[in-house]
């Protein structure tokens, strides 16, 4: 017979009534996250009431979400929790790398390929900058033929899926590196932007008085055979939120800052030099890390 | 200029920019929650690919959910995290009231008004039983005109809105108790049932090798002028699930055996008799925790 529950027998039940699941892994992530939800609901007090603002909260989010809105995730960024989860596997990397950054929202892995030296815009109505460097391992080799997929805003500070939908693609572009690693490719200064604020997470930033920016920045996610993948962004050093990022996405190291260089290989136009070190894979590695968020939803 | 982040100081940085929250109470919510969500994901590690399968997930509960099946609310249920709520709640009155159990997804504000004696259900087809006893007061004296809502399933194990969608209400009514606090009405022996398995929390359970039942029982909702709501569900003794309901509502003392009872109003028919003691309302109190869950969602 069951016994009567209390709030901290109750912990155990839960505990004991998935002590059976044969994944282990499965079974230590579920018993840490009932520990700690019910450790929050004995630390506030719970009451009923916030309970169902909670579970109406947590039900708009998932209503929330398309093909082309991932509001999941970013109630994830916002808490700070995605940030946290690179950080984590930033830890787990012995080898040296460049810090990660968060994936976002609106990666999407069908990017155009490109040729070294294009642009990323399908329209150039704004001054052109460009990016080069190289992909290298922990020993500063360059890292030949490496996919680099790279998306960010127009020069007024949305991405093509905000304006055109799923359907068509602008400034995302996918290049491979030369023989020695080496890339390069034309964009224009992204914006930075509002997170989308017509949504329940929208409603808590607003409610948390955050001013809910993200300083203006563009995504690499960089992949070779043999390497695990870097999911990163660089961050534009003028940008008035690079100190209050509100998903805690900016390292100290992937600030930038486009200028006059006599090195880029275009002459007289503004340059973002970075070289990017990827770690090789390890056995049982952190698998792919670039899910397409737009797949996440089949409704 | 932020400082570079690591797996304890982002947590910082999400309670710094939460620290204007002008809602006191939504504050201390929300950076409890921060603070345990955070040490989950250290605790465990958590991996990327993991983090992306738990978005996928709390994406699929979110659009799972329809005006007739809450699966935000199920994902509680199967957690323990509803019955902890309800454990936290009964806590806080100082005044004694019967134990209470879970909401459930299925709770109907517009529930038809029945007069006493009457069924709940709207055709006969099982063999009937009668409830009856007295809503009380700490002191065990009467409440006249309490509102007892009451909803269970058929004799079949299938809540109207399984069978009926929105449209039709069965097996499900409301009753106002006479001058001296009592009660009576008949219905069906309800039959203990499966969570909705085809669904995300589902797969969960499934995953955690758990039977997904629920004991028999039949949900009672009671409020009166001056008083705190009470919602609870008497649990039928005979049920094989009885000691591992999968939603962790049944407490001893709500487990009741229908019998022949010569002091029961209609005799020659099995009979449960249970008092209801209610608590007196606080200032502040705890609201209306019968908030119709159908109400949740607008899509």
């Amino acid at each position: 017979m069951q016994q009567d529950l209390d709030q901290f027998s109750v912990t155990e039940a839960v505990l004991e009534q998935m002590s059976k699941t044969p994944d282990a892994r499965l079974k230590q992530i579920m018993e840490s996250l009932v520990k700690h939800a019910h450790a929050f609901a004995r630390d506030v007090d719970l009451k009923p009431e916030e309970w169902l603002a909670g579970i109406a909260f947590l039900t708009e989010v998932g209503k929330t979400c398309t093909p082309s809105r991932q509001e999941t995730i970013l109630l994830s960024d916002t808490l700070g929790f995605s940030a946290l989860v690179n950080i984590l596997a930033a830890n787990r990397q012995q080898a040296k790398s460049t810090d990660p950054s968060l994936l976002g929202p609106f990666y999407r892995a069908a990017a155009p390929l490109k040729q070294l030296g294009e642009t990323i815009a399908t329209k150039i109505d704004a001054p052109e900058i460009q990016f080069y460097g190289q992909v290298v391992d922990a020993d500063g080799k360059g890292v030949p033929h490496a996919e680099i997929t790279v998306w960010q805003t127009d020069a007024h500070g949305y991405y093509d899926m905000q304006i055109h939908g799923e359907d068509e693609m602008d400034h995302r572009a996918k290049f491979i590196t030369d023989e020695n690693g080496r890339y390069h490719f034309r964009s224009v200064r992204p914006l930075g932007y509002y997170i989308p604020m017509d949504g329940p997470v929208g409603r808590m930033i607003n409610a948390q008085l955050r001013h809910g920016c993200r300083p203006a920045h563009t995504h690499f996610l960089i992949g070779a055979e043999g390497y695990e993948e870097l999911v990163t962004s660089l961050y534009f050093g003028y940008d008035q939120y690079i100190g209050t990022d509100t998903v805690f996405g900016v390292s100290k190291s992937l600030i930038i800052m486009p200028e006059m260089d006599a090195n880029a290989p275009i002459p007289g136009m503004e340059a973002v030099r970075y070289d990017f070190t990827i770690a090789p894979a390890r056995a049982g590695g952190s698998g792919r890390v670039g899910a397409d968020p737009s797949q996440l939803v089949k409704a």
